[in-house]
């Protein structure tokens, strides 16, 4: 297998997958074509094809790609053949939200535990977990090998928690808090920041009325 | 100015925006260099003055950038001088959080009606927000003038909703449902999905582990 693959490859793998499960669901279902995702997606069937050989060949000529082989290499090629357990670190509405998201389980991960700074709400439950004081973050990470974070915190303590987080091993973050982490080499940042999508949109949305 | 800017590009502006307010932030701030951003975003210096270069020539050799007059730029640029209204459609817990965030109007966009389908959550209020029955979602834009929209349903809702607010004159949906939509030409959606940004990260912890 190619080792080098481009991110941005492999940043559209997760939505191939995602839409695969989709046609799943449907037990009539047995192939797929790279025009039928690409039709879903929005993504080009050349792309799809190109993206998909950087693994092997996956496709038939005249029949299509098998939906269930697919999704099954793919989960292999992710690495989500088991599941990944997430420390969740914030209780907010942000953190009630993600705690109570029922994609996380059904798509290879699980979050085992839950940390926010506030006395009011630590020792309370979310689901199934209590909520831990972050203080105690570095002892509880260190020895469980979780090694992915979801940080729903303020912008001012993002960066304190994330030197936490990773001096307890903590390997990838998806940020939720408005501002860039500085991590050291070997630990991955994914970030979710409404705004700056927004901003993007706006951008385009301006130059419509441009045109209009 | 050049129109035909990649879209990646765009992408970072709202990066570089959000970094340079937070500068703003020390009134004993005035300048900034393409080697401070770098330092700070994670992406390399001449990237930066490359993006910037699509827009006019904005440091100066030996003195840098001036902070404020480059946010005025940006600001120009993504078209945040005025506030754009937002529609939220989905008042659960991440509704809840989303019509909560006050990183919105700071930064352009300030939510301005919030819609649900639950007859428990209708009626009620977010913050100043009265919660508005999704059925009348047509009635309510329509003469509006917004043109933004942030989805927080569930994935099953999300092309059924989709289609409601493009009906209604949306042209740019923020869509944390995880599924891919189909939209007409000239909408565009963008997609928050915490399980493609963590599968993408579950690949590369893999990646480490295997040459470790």
């Amino acid at each position: 297998m190619d080792h080098n693959i481009p991110d941005i490859v492999i940043g559209r793998l997760p939505l191939y997958l995602r839409e695969l499960r989709r046609m799943e669901d449907d037990p009539a279902r047995i192939t797929t074509s790279s025009h039928e995702l690409a039709e879903r997606l929005g993504i080009s069937s050349a792309q799809i094809r190109k993206d998909l050989s950087h693994f092997g060949e996956f496709g038939k000529q005249g029949t299509g790609y098998h939906v269930h082989y697919l999704i099954e290499r793919l989960t292999e090629i992710l690495h989500l053949t088991h599941e990944w357990p997430v420390a969740l670190v914030g209780a907010g509405f942000l953190g009630h939200a993600l705690a109570s998201y029922r994609g996380f389980q059904r798509r290879g991960f699980a979050i085992t535990c839950v940390f926010d700074n506030d006395p009011a709400t630590v020792g309370k439950t979310i689901g199934e977990l209590v909520v831990r004081d972050i203080e105690e973050i570095a002892a509880i990470l260190r020895d469980s090998g979780i090694r992915i974070a979801v940080l729903a915190v303020p912008a001012e303590a993002a960066q304190a928690t994330t030197d936490h987080l990773v001096a307890a091993g903590i390997r990838a973050i998806l940020s939720y808090a408005p501002v860039s982490l500085t991590v050291p080499p070997g630990v991955q940042v994914s970030y979710s920041d409404p705004v700056v999508q927004l901003q993007q949109m706006t951008y385009y949305l301006a130059l419509a009325s441009d045109g209009e």
